[in-house]
């Protein structure tokens, strides 16, 4: 079972802006890249392509302490703080070194889908629920 | 004076993903597109080259009521809700006739910076303030 | 039945680098919207959800004369410049007035896929081929 | 002295389209991710913040041969093939295990610039062009 993840990240070229920092809607990319690293460490896989459930993100924010800019090495640690029967919570801090960068939440629910058919809200199967726990100390 | 800005928009197919919807990251960069062009309608523009003045993103979030998908067309309806001495907040509303799609929340500051140096928080200046004014009706 | 398409179109900030202009990834996109905006001309869609037949890029290319910047305006012209049994042509100017800017080339194949098989070269259908021809004066 | 690198990379979720595989943009990314570590490998940073010399693109190409695939891993190898006063080019190959995914060329040249100036061609300066060379082997 796995309740964080720690990945460490250097800044594209690609990431960053005419303002010379990295562009605001990449923390959403990063802190996601970190959410599946989090589901592989727990066998999973949050899309299995055919799968008829899917978990799309319905709140997501980011707080922003520090720029980043290219080339830059900065971790992102992404914590599950809250599991319910349809949905999982987020929260993940960017730091380099002791600074913090962003701090950032992530609601993800849980669906299911026929083929191009919508999508309507479920269960998250036993077998995910299974491998995922709120991480110690935590925030409510 | 301008407050409020509403954009036509068609889904791009570098925007979907492969759960066949709009990312969730690229509805930061809808936001975005439509405050700029709020900008522009002011007389504005968000990013001059040479500038001192910068205006860095500190805090945004999105909630997700429906998702997007390739060639669907919607609109961008941003707003300003609050100007203060030295920062600027919006909401913003994405919608498809009737359907909402998503509401966001921006919050910039104003920032004046040197080569390479490290930014530093500014008032407004004038000549921008002076153009940009809460949206009738918006929530406080 | 359409051969060309010309779109007029403004860099978002989002596109831009910390070089200050516009990242060159961004040029095939640029070419792609144009693509999918001809096809729309043309009473296509090149993504039907559900549709075994697929259009992916096989080859593609760009020649870069100019930079472009945040909230420069230009323009985007796509030419079919040919069309086989399993492929089409095409090429794409990006000009600013009389100033070009790029030249880029894209081709593209038919290919038909079942859910999550391997992807299988195919004949273009005839009800895509019949609104698709070659541009007058395309390079041959 | 450096003349190539490869660097191992997994597919990220924000880098698939709706047809279910990596974006064809995403290719040149890939290989500047790796140009850019190849620069870092000999000491060089291919953007150094006010610094008067800059390096755009100008010309790239990619021929695709399989599709990516969320969460796939797979190899990037770029290559110095040409070292010109003012230019250098490069090809990459994009693999998995022996499967060959695609094959890139991209070319630079050597700027200078002033603040908000024009670019300038010229030549490479020493301290970089000592530190990269062409790949033995490397096409002509």
């Amino acid at each position: 079972m796995a309740s964080e993840y720690r990945l460490r990240r250097r800044v594209q070229f690609y990431e960053t802006d005419a303002a010379g920092i990295v562009h605001f809607s990449w923390f959403f990319r990063y802190m996601e890249e970190a959410e599946h690293a989090l589901w592989r460490e727990s066998g999973l896989s949050i899309h299995v392509p055919g799968s008829e459930y899917g978990f799309p993100r319905v709140s997501t924010s980011f707080d922003y302490h520090r720029a980043l800019r290219f080339e830059q090495e900065f971790d992102i640690h992404i914590r599950v703080t809250a599991i319910t029967r349809k949905s999982i919570q987020y929260t993940c801090e960017l730091t380099d070194g002791e600074t913090r960068i962003a701090r950032g939440t992530l609601t993800i629910v849980c669906v299911r889908h026929r083929a191009n058919g919508p999508m309507v809200s479920a269960e998250i199967p036993d077998e995910i629920r299974s491998r995922l726990q709120v991480a110690p100390g935590a925030p409510a």
